[in-house]
């Protein structure tokens, strides 16, 4: 191997520190700059981590030509013009997710990296599990047959957060895990948010993503929830699976079961009343670290100048889903239709 | 106690052996008619209860001076018809859930029973249960605070209907508990509804149920989940409740803790970790057989000339609720106003 | 198929009725007579089954020369007399588990048993459920290699008997399935049992059952407990099984990781951490009612003249054992030997 | 607040990092030297710990006048050697549990503290988890009455262990946490335990601890489970506990139905069929870590010199009765009778 990736991270506050983690953990790279605005982190930046230089303005690191990836793990409304900046100066971009704050930043940035012939890896984590690359897989091979549905509840008692809605806190992890299983792209959304509290942003969103054929992916959101949930049931033909993340060792179910145009009236009788008629199989899945999984993907399409399976397509469409999202709710929940090129 | 209600019950198929057993397992009532068109399961009513008299025509139900209560057991569609010729005679009725097939037939039967003085009472049977009886109780007495949603999961691998889709067949469960629980009647509602099998009347749905001050109850329905879910969650601003009707024992569970408006950084970020800060109490919950209380219950407002708590009334607001929601997923989710008088 | 086997029930208490149910509900089997003490009781039964005759002596059924079955559902202190006689008179013997109150009963039973070349079939209804069937399938099969443990909660809130303690109430399913799982016959006993409420029997006992290579059998068994619990593990060199008969879909679940000597260090670390690293599938369990597939099989053997995998040998087998336990509990815990001719 | 307390710790392998952390975490202790034979150690505790001194020899920390507490983490064996020099130098002692490898070595610290007026912690973690805390509130409040058992599985797949048997690995736990809960000493011990795979120590055991009036306290340990388990219930007179480690949010639950002697028949019945009948309190538990409370706790305790809750007298009698269990696992399970000064 040659040396490693070098790069430079702006923002040390609430993910910085793991970001730096993952990318030191990772053989292909190391952190030479970490950027932080605020003094007091900069100086944890610096105890934690001796061998790094800690600077105030992103500028040096954009400037800096031993630098080759810059990551950005700053709040949203910043990532265009920092990911816009890195990529003029030839970097290729690590930026936390979503891609942007509009589909017409994401878009932009996604024509810039083609010109510049960068990468730009979107932080979608969640992707990178072991459970998500397994549902990736299953629902790739046909294994679950066509998939008919999506249904995902996504909720707990939250952190209100001021800068952004619980669409685009929670539901963007689902939008991401959608562009892994989904074979088409959406052609429409509607969506119901609503803020019962009356304070800051929408705290409950209900949002469906329709695909060609009537499917349906569905994802209810909600800082306002007493327990956490994390549950999502898909639907193939052939099999269904139900993904609960929140199981320590049975995270994935597959239901050995599809659904078929029942017509004989002695099966449909004993399906109204059995609710499975075959085997459950819980795969093993692997357990390492979604971020050391995703550092090492990053690292790799860098090298090998290659999209990751998180590239600036995925977190554009990523983020022109949540504004669609965002705009049918303010009309009422109707139709946003959704055209890509 | 004077004499036993004399009931006629029409229909003797999937439900009407239940409600005959229920009927005459009440102190206050007693069957005295089956009326059912298949000879076979005449025949087997005649054998189960020897000492009813099983017909084939309604209209011996109906013109029988003797029959105080007229019970309607049938699909949807005849609904209507049979309970109105009912009231016409003079009877009480006691009908299956919903109501009606619009919410024409039940204005006009909320009408009529007004202009005959005579109560009826739709057998949504799951407000009897123990379980939504405590929840009503809990709403109505302040314990929970205002309450800012209503989500609702009720999926499972399930028989397709011809007759009706899942709206009409599982969500039309949520729309009367709603009637017990919320405080206000709703403003609107919206839903989107899909079938993706291309296949039979639409088998998901997702209705979202608009009252005043942004509170929306949300309800999931399916009948194409790999397992089987009955799940509700109910925030209000003191207190939060998990009802889970699958458990056997812990079918409530009531979350010390309402939402607040946090200012104070420290309590947020303390928030933001823990996702519950109070006790959780799960209350015992009465496991009297639901039909059984509402066998009573009927017979009680019949006797005493008084309105059920599932009323023509509730069954009216029900049935329209469910009109505008099936309208809601035809015209692409937009959202359908109510008007109540 | 002939003439039914004509049954004569002893005993129209609690488990009467259903025994009564099955073996009509049998192609096989038809009850002709009820013998009943209690002339309530069979008043009801007579009520409930018009066609059959009910009497107050066991002699009207030992004397009968129609009946080919005694069926045996009275207290445990009479199953000897009656099987007994049954047995002399030439008939089959079909009786509630246990078999007898003392092994020197049971050893008599079927000594008589194979002198008068007449089946007896113990009804230890658990063997015939879906998920022991299974349990039983998997360790004869080899699937689950050696058996390593067997270990067994049955717990609940019960209600206290006066005529047997826990362990013959409880742990006497346990020994059962024991018999059908494990490949050799126990070696001793050893029991704890206690009744910290001094009233009535004891109410919580922990009885350990040895086989050779020190494999142990353990059940816990309470009245005692707030919960209930029916939890069972079976460890194997090849796989280890987790059943769980409150479950409703996933009785059974079958771990796909036997035990190694782990003599690699870095291997034992991971299995410090992970405790698990395999699939785990739960089979599709047969869901017809256990009692009727018992009459099932006793008919077909009173007709083949074949033993039961319930015999009286089981049968015997497992009052042994509960004899040998509860002389353990009463000696302070030490081992009781087991010898089997 | 003083100056703080100076700690000694022995041994850096798997818990002496978790130590270092916890003890220099507490405001009132930190660490000065860490002793550990293995120099690869030795440098990660320097490189981790700048501040602090690493030696190879253990009397650097004995002979240390500057050192007020000697930590010591380090295998079994060496405890008591260890602890003994601490004490004869005048040190404080902070020592893993189990507090030694025989009841003689922990009968002779208990003297020596005493004699040289020093404190002894034996850092039994559990017994400082909120949870544990939480129940021995409970039970010395009288809240479940008196306790008539304790029945806990702790069970998982785990790593053989080479110098020590499940009992001297799981079972210590409970006998720890029974210390905190029960109002009087064991009386008598007996132990199950089997070894069926034929490879190092043993690895399933069943013990129970005897108490006076036949109450009982179980505990199931073993390595070759295919689960992890952490379940204890607890029975009292009033109340009932389940307490279950692995809930995150709900690791006790409060049963609100003790035991009575019911006479009335209809009563009896009741019970019977439903097997709880109040409601079940699952309370808020204190979060805080463990180790950080039992750290805390320590220091209190050594500069006020009074005994922690897991003092020698707590850690001797723990190590009797490990002691007694083993000896009557090898004698066939037969009562081995505790006797205390």
């Amino acid at each position: 191997m040659g040396q490693p990736l070098r790069y430079g991270v702006i923002g040390f506050g609430y993910w910085g520190p793991n970001l730096v983690r993952a990318v030191n953990g990772a053989d292909a790279s190391v952190v030479r700059i970490v950027c932080e605005r605020d003094p007091k982190r900069r100086a944890l930046a610096e105890k934690l981590y001796p061998g790094i230089r800690a600077v105030a303005d992103p500028e040096e690191v954009m400037r800096d030509s031993d630098i080759d990836v810059v990551a950005i793990a700053t709040p949203v409304s910043t990532h265009f013009p920092l990911a816009r900046e890195a990529l003029l100066q030839g970097k290729h971009v690590f930026v936390e997710k979503p891609l942007a704050s509009s589909s017409a930043e994401s878009a932009e940035l996604l024509r810039l990296a083609g010109e510049q012939g960068r990468q730009i890896f979107v932080d979608h984590t969640f992707v990178y599990t072991g459970a998500v690359r397994k549902l990736a897989e299953l629902a790739r091979s046909d294994h679950l047959g066509r998939i008919l549905y999506y249904d995902s509840v996504r909720v707990n008692l939250g952190l209100f957060q001021s800068d952004v809605n619980v669409i685009w806190d929670l539901v963007v992890h689902d939008l991401a895990i959608l562009e892994q299983i989904m074979p088409e792209a959406p052609i429409a959304v509607s969506a119901v948010a609503s803020n019962p509290l009356d304070y800051g942003p929408e705290s409950i969103a209900y949002v469906s993503v329709h695909y060609p054929r009537e499917v349906v992916a569905h994802i209810h959101a909600s800082w306002l929830a007493p327990v956490k949930v994390r549950q999502t049931l898909i639907g193939g033909t052939k099999r269904m699976v139900v993904y609960n993340d929140l199981e320590p060792t049975e995270k994935i179910k597959i239901y050995d079961r599809g659904v078929e145009v029942v017509t004989d009236p002695a099966e449909a009788a004993r399906l109204k009343v059995g609710y499975r008629a075959g085997d459950i199989l819980s795969p093993l899945v692997d357990q390492t670290e979604a971020l050391a999984v995703a550092a090492k993907h990053a690292n790799e399409c860098f090298l090998e100048d290659r999209p990751p399976i998180t590239d600036a397509k995925v977190g554009h469409r990523v983020v022109t889903v949540l504004e669609a999202a965002a705009r049918s709710a303010r009309e009422g929940g109707s139709r946003v239709k959704l055209e890509w090129e």
